[in-house]
């Protein structure tokens, strides 16, 4: 039987101590940048650059993203600043490095004859995320209406992955829900969740009718004129990137009721996010091993 | 046409502004004991007890408890304390009477020759309720638990209306549910609902397999020796109304989390709630006045 | 370690041998009336009453019906007729006999001293078969309907066991469901599953707009009156023990499609059937015998 | 107001009597190639080619095929043929001719000036008939097995748009599915479904463990040692389209029991299907007029 092969995982939040517990079920796993108390796991090895005893390591995995400012690595848990070049030497020549927005220090590890990997570039990590995103977006209304999700209107922007998913829990839970989307095909795989559906741009015709409006879609698709036909008390949640699906400024004048939700898989469920990193990562691993299957 | 017939709301929290707009659908509605603020729907017409134009009412709609004290009217709203017994002149002879725990109250009522109905009674209301105490107790976990329902295993315990609702509910968001009951054809329901089930003197067997542990049995089931066995970072969520069903001494010892959730539809869903009352008093109404169905 | 429990399967269809099978991971099973061609199970035990070996047995397990005539077992594989009094002397004294519908055999099995059960009047049995039952009636439906169940509206008539059950699986395939139901806290409950509600005695007003009408009532329910509503080529689905539901002449007299589905479980399932009467008789068997739980 | 647009729906079987139903909900409707049984629907008016007073027809709707011998209509109601190139002169200059899988005839029309579009290429069709698709799968699983859905383990092999659906609904019946997809990203959405996942190249390992294996992948995936390791009483149903994913001399060597399912939404719900041509064929000519919306 083969020694196990060596994976540090250096920096990142919460997230990334559970990220290295799953990895610790197939590699010896080591980490940098975390305290004891953040990551309470035996399974993991804690360590600090300086330390005498260190492997050289087969993989490298580092948080989303890499670096703040394209020279330290990101590492909430760390007091002591790491250059992402410090961790160069610990890994063996040829190392595969993992990580999420690379950024200018992509460059600095191919210069070191190493391979990077974006596993944020993943299908399945964004289709995993969308689990975490749903469910985080459900609570935000589950805190914000007055009502009921079973029976109250709900409008879903877009059906793409955390559409549909969102679509799919809201269904479940006895919402009625409509989909706006541009794509007729999009349309008919709502239908088929149980979902009615609309055209995008017939969405003003129709705005009125719900107690909430979910916005996927990363375009500012929710005008001012949208606003305005949106019931005053209704719930609008933009889960879109920056910038954002919302006329910010016809929102504020209107008085309207916007809550942004970004980031929400490691902001309501660290620990499914990291074992999304982990599981994603594994199957990235795989493919390159020829195949072996981690069960996980 | 007949003229519509008139009832008075009389007390209570936000959630029977709501009530009064619902029942607006049908009878003519005043209120006592709202401002304007609380009560914003044209349909409901505000009134105070000293107010000369007062109709005399065919029904009176009293709040859950009626009274704090026995004499006073549950009404928060109301700066000035209102009297149960002042209510008693502002109806006409023998009318009907609609509240949640009377108490003593009762008593007063029908010595004026009303009729007392207690709407808290009625199988369609608590039929209901479970509706919002799921999507309350579904809030809670978001909250408090690090990862997604999707996957996690649950324990909720009891299959009456909350428990069975809380259970499809859950399953319907993706997670592996166990159900504990002490009924074996509340055992194989739960299995229809795609949960598994164990006998409910098993779980100290089974405890500490769950990421989250949901009581919802009015008895002290969850006793020190179930705490012992259930994980000690998962979430213990205690839905059963007082003195709840968690050794409260013991967990306290352990240091276990428990969150206590009492009331949740009047706390996550005060309209839902307070339309949830007006069908229910809709319906008792509906059956005194000969299956006249009112479709709201 | 104690010997194993005896229990002689007597007689019945193709489901007692699955029965039988299910049984003997607790028990030591023997099997009268099968053939090896019907039970080909190596784990059970066929014999002949006049086989010279048999042991005295614990238990013995009997069909639905036991008897048609009151004398001879129901064994349909059975060439050579057996009587029920010739299954006594095989018995332990006071050994519990589980059968459904005993008619006049109970007394004979009392009269020698033995306990007699019948699994018929089980909660547990009658909630489990509903998911065959409902099964069943989708089958129906998919064969008799040119139209997907997924967007159809289709009528459930009750809301008990079987029409909860049955609306419930209607409702997540995507069928629009409709429930009539006489008391005000089924039609709430049906709500909760998704599904619209309707008071029983309004169908005729509403019979017109569904693609099929199933009905689970065990009473007269649709009328001459209600087949006139009924669009003439919905289906129209009784699924209630005789006499049914349906005016049989009524229906007769317009040309209606009705399909009358009785013992479904039986015969769509018949190993599920078996299963669940052997569950069934377990639970049983385990409440006698101080709790012992049969993981099953 | 404009005179509605005309519409000539030539042959095809009964599911084409309910396409022009639903198109007569927007344009003027004409039909040839059926009888008064097959479409008695008043809002299509039937017509034979030698009609005098037929109008000349903006549009065009061909059935699937267009035609068999590449020279005749596929009609099968006809007892006369009709020569594809005898509809041309009943068309406006440029009208739009729509059918499924043209083959010669597509150069016919063209070279008449016809604008030729082939619907079964659109997203939404392939979309849509996933429902028919699946729920046929499932009668024919309910058919053929003895034990229920609920509760049965069943192995859906490819998460395309009909293993999705499929692998959906049986999820929803209860069933416990696992879905064997090359593509990890399928495999993750596979498990957001509720079912559990393999890789595809390790179903030999698995395939011993279910009651139903129902493949979906247009190639032979289901090779000798996959049948080798399928339970003996296991059904298998193949929905791929020729030459299907099952090893048929394999299959016949070891006596598997397969059910071959082709072409299921026009067998087990050709209104559906009829309906589903109707709304792809609406969308397709809505984008062409200008993204007025037919609500249907």
């Amino acid at each position: 039987m083969q020694p196990k092969k060596t994976v540090l995982v250096a920096g990142g939040d919460l997230r990334y101590g559970y990220t290295a517990r799953v990895l610790a079920k197939v590699y010896e796993v080591w980490a940098v940048g975390f305290t004891r108390q953040v990551l309470p796991f035996s399974e993991v090895q804690l360590a600090s650059l300086t330390d005498k005893g260190l492997p050289k390591f087969d993989h490298l995995v580092l948080p989303i993203p890499v670096s703040e400012d394209g020279i330290h690595l990101n590492a909430p848990f760390q007091t002591q600043p790491i250059t992402v070049t410090d961790l160069i030497p610990l890994l063996k020549p040829g190392a595969a490095v993992f990580g999420g927005k690379f950024g200018q220090t992509a460059a600095r590890f191919r210069s070191a004859g190493l391979t990077v990997s974006d596993y944020l570039a993943e299908e399945e990590m964004s289709t995993r995320n969308a689990v975490p995103t749903a469910e985080g977006a459900v609570q935000i209304m589950l805190e914000e209406m007055p009502c009921t999700l079973h029976g109250s209107p709900v409008l879903v922007l877009g059906f793409g992955r955390i559409g549909s998913r969102l679509a799919g829990v809201l269904h479940a839970l006895g919402a009625e829900v409509t989909v706006a989307a541009r794509d007729v095909a999009d349309r008919a795989r709502a239908e088929l969740y149980g979902c009615r559906s609309i055209p995008l741009n017939r969405i003003n015709a129709y705005a009125g009718n719900f107690s909430a409006v979910c916005n996927t879609i990363p375009a500012k698709v929710i005008t001012e004129e949208t606003l305005k036909a949106i019931q005053p008390d209704a719930l609008i949640l933009d889960l879109a990137s920056k910038p954002g699906g919302v006329d910010w400024d016809a929102a504020q004048a209107l008085g309207r009721r916007v809550v942004w939700a970004l980031s929400l898989p490691g902001k309501t469920a660290p620990f499914t996010a990291g074992e999304i990193i982990a599981k994603t990562i594994l199957h990235m691993l795989e493919t390159d091993e020829g195949g072996v299957m981690h069960e996980t």
